[in-house]
């Protein structure tokens, strides 16, 4: 990865292909991307990395344990552990900012040496905090600024293998470093599929989804993270919490269910038993056009309802769609002509096409199940005056889908912030939480004295809800960090004034731990407190995470 | 509830119209029931009840609460509160042995005047008791013989109400104390049902099913309680936790998940915000004989790994199957014609009919949905080599399966122990659960040298396993309790040791605490305690449950 973005060295946005973009930016944020890039890209050389503070006698008994090679002081290394990938860290790490950084890092084999790496640690009163893909954007990953003790990034790259699949049950063994696209390949290879699809899914891992309540864009069919763990092994100070893969258990409060979004404090996870299924015979995602938000959420909402099962329900609202539409590359010949008619079809119908929505809707399973199930969402997708514009644009999306973090350092590069902020509510305070959203932002965008932008989708269905999840972004003035504060603060504040919870999928971490007093009341924190205290007395275990 | 047994007073089982059962029972356990009742019910002037400990200013404050008809200290009200309707609980209630009763029960009318309880209870350093139906069978519910502080049973029987339907999201805002009927019958006038019918229905409550991790017999479609479950409010010393009803969170450790078969060990609920549904259209439970065990879970295994999407799967194994049909009223005229006839054309089959299998599966939904989802599950049980035999057994089963637990009292009239363990594991584990569980019984009717009765079926299908539920009986001998102890234990023992858990819908409570840290391992356990010490540190709510 980058220590400076998004991604792998060579890989990054670019919209030379896409005549769109630029007038869709200069309009959306007033920013000329033909004036190129503004600000220049960081040099490691120029970066003050703060030195080591690992004892020499420290360092060679984490050697010992995990191997010289494996126990890196040097600065990169000790920079790549610092932050996760959110726009306040990566702001942070161009400017140069790093307050504090891990200490050592080390790359265990196996989970004995996790465990004697962590009690090694516990013993020398260090602070533990665990290291994944290194994708978290909730502030998981930072050292605290004034942590005095000497702080160990447990980086679990090594660990990343299927170990065992229970073909019978559907359960597969995988070790919590496996990355996203490995560990799919190593189950497709058998014909398996974990069905966990976040946007970070490239640079994400395992043991990182579960510790941050992870969920994957085909959560209407698999499952949330949570509902996906079924068994865990956690690596603690003095031995291993082991949870059975039982399908379901009355045995008092669920640990399982504390792991899960424990962002390290709670012990190392090494080891998760996750539900499989076997590779879909078909999978298809198809795209729709609704009037507006409103027909398409009711349409949304009547699918959740109803006793059809897709694999992925999402909803654009006009802004992200005139975004999605200015970010499509160039369309030639029958393929314009197409789009074009239909743009000529849908104003005759009397549609506003600034307020038209882009929605996708996926099926999986036998063949006659997917197409059943689309058959019977096309009923209600036409019930609420949607139309259908077949597989392309979902295929195209499915494609796409890993590249939108890319977008966030192409604007760094050009001084503006594009961010993102989700969250979840019942689908009857959605249109409440989206309007309020809108309009926290807009005033935030009026006090920063920037014109901004904000877009959202609906996706991740239930029963009882669903998620929205929301995109900002506007040019820095003087104080980025500051400006990006407000806005940011404005939208987290108003998910929580209408009704909804402060992260559906991106967890805690510093960045959302002021709000959660309010979400989850203040004896709902005083029982997290409660736990964490008593589970790490000494807080070795990525301490003043997610509750200070 | 009768203070001795299950249920009301005037009901209970009976085996007049049930020619096969009294036969049934002499093979399976050489019980004699031509000989009528061996042991007379228990006569309360002749129970010693313990004093109440509750001084007098206590109960004054308490009254000043809610109220001097609201709190009572008679003996017949503190013995209804002493213990849940476990066969543990029903034997030493009927040997009148009392070790320790609540010293004075309190109806609150509202949260508020839970929370004045509460406070000051804790504030005279008095342990709190939640009680909802009584129907527990874990122990949850009695108060530990050496406890020396005043023991409050805080009944929620006044908070019964369904406050609120958030119709476009399908959420119901229901007070703890509602009893399975009266939730149901105040939802179904309205056009919706939870979906949970556990075989306590009638006589447990909402707070009660959050308490223990209940699941109920139509899981597969609706969930188990975890699922159900969305919002809470829980009454703590000094305030209200209060868990919003968001579809999905990533907030951190799921503090729901803890209130969640937390059994009053992290304060009292008061009202719960569950998922309803729009009561189907169609609703059907149909039987199914598979020749054997093996083939009729190989058919439950692939509907479960299938899109099909059932509300019921069951399967009896042969020795239940037998029970089942000895307990059928005697059948006549052409419906007895159509049963032998069936018989001796499985017997052509070639059909072991000792073997044989009962199943049930069912379904709801639209009408084309359930049809549906009908005729892909039976292609599967058809592939098994099963025989579908319509909609009769099911609905009889539908309509007796409350009646269950009166059969434990019939058995105790009679000096016989009949009695119930669950367990859930994934699919690869479940024939060798069975076949320890079964070994295992054998053995321990051995040790206490009485003959014995297994029986087993497996309800509750995941797509990674599922429940398995036994029922062991035999005729006491000198030692009930001793006995009765024995085989217990032998079976939960086995549970664990084939991989299974120790309860997949009863809870932990005294019962099965011994076995936990087997289940959870020494760290889940220590994880458990520590928060349990965090969150109470008085030891005031339901102590020494689950963990000690």
């Amino acid at each position: 990865m980058k220590w400076w973005g998004w991604g792998v060295e060579g890989v990054g946005f670019h919209h030379e292909d896409k005549p769109g973009f630029a007038p869709f930016v200069q309009k959306a944020v007033g920013l000329d991307l033909w004036a190129g890039e503004r600000t220049e890209r960081p040099d490691f050389s120029e970066l003050k990395v703060p030195a080591s503070r690992a004892p020499e006698e420290f360092v060679t008994v984490l050697s010992g344990i995990v191997g010289a090679g494996n126990t890196v002081v040097d600065d990169l290394s000790r920079v790549v552990h610092t932050y996760g990938k959110s726009l306040r860290d990566l702001v942070r790490i161009r400017a140069g900012e790093i307050a504090r950084s891990p200490d050592v890092i080390v790359y265990p084999a196996d989970e004995a040496e996790v465990q004697s790496v962590v009690d090694a640690a516990v013993e020398a009163d260090a602070v533990i905090i665990p290291f994944g893909g290194g994708s978290n954007i909730a502030g998981s990953l930072e050292p605290h600024p004034d942590e005095s003790r000497v702080v160990v990034s447990l980086d679990l790259g090594r660990l990343g293998r299927v170990l065992e699949i229970d073909a019978d049950s559907g359960l597969a063994r995988i070790q919590a470093g496996a990355l996203g696209p490995d560990l799919e390949a190593q189950l497709n290879r058998d014909g398996w599929t974990m069905g966990h699809f976040p946007d970070s899914f490239t640079h994400s891992t395992l043991g990182g989804w579960v510790a941050t309540r992870s969920s994957g864009m085909q959560s209407d069919k698999y499952g949330d993270i949570a509902d996906i763990v079924k068994g865990l092994r956690v690596v603690r100070a003095g031995g291993v919490l082991v949870i059975r893969a039982v399908p379901s258990a009355s045995t008092g409060p669920s640990v399982r269910e504390m792991v899960v979004g424990s962002e390290g404090r709670l012990g190392v996870i090494t080891e998760v038993t996750v539900q499989v299924h076997r590779l879909p015979e078909r999978r298809g995602i198809y795209a729709y056009f609704f009037k507006n938000l409103d027909h398409g959420l009711a349409a949304m909402q009547e699918i959740a309802e109803s006793d059809v099962s897709p694999s992925v329900t999402r909803i654009s609202d006009a802004h992200e769609t005139g975004f999605s539409l200015a970010t499509s590359k160039e369309s030639k010949g029958i393929q314009k002509k197409a789009q074009a008619g239909l743009m000529a079809y849908l104003k005759r119908r009397g549609w506003n096409l600034d307020e038209m929505c882009l929605s996708f809707i996926g099926f999986e399973g036998g063949e006659a199940h997917a197409k059943r199930q689309k058959s019977l969402a096309d009923r209600i997708v036409r019930k609420h005056h949607g139309i259908g514009v077949g597989k392309g644009p979902g295929a195209l999306y499915d494609q796409k889908k890993f590249d939108t973090p890319y977008i966030r350092d192409f604007l760094l590069d050009r001084g503006a912030a594009g961010d993102v902020s989700e969250t979840a509510g019942p689908w009857s305070k959605l249109r409440g939480i989206h309007a309020a959203v809108y309009e926290a932002a807009d005033r935030a965008y009026e006090k920063i004295g920037r014109k901004g932008w904000t877009m959202s989708h609906m996706s991740h269905s239930y029963h009882s809800g669903a998620c929205l999840y929301f995109t900002f972004a506007f040019v820095f003035g003087d104080d980025p960090l500051g400006e990006y504060d407000t806005v940011k603060r404005a939208i987290q504040q108003a998910f929580l004034d209408a009704g909804g919870t402060i992260s559906h999928h991106h967890g805690v971490g510093l960045e959302h731990a002021p709000w959660l007093e309010e979400d989850i009341s203040t004896q709902g924190v005083a029982i997290m407190s409660g736990l964490f205290g008593a589970a790490d007395p000494g807080g070795n275990f990525n301490p003043r995470k997610i509750v200070v």
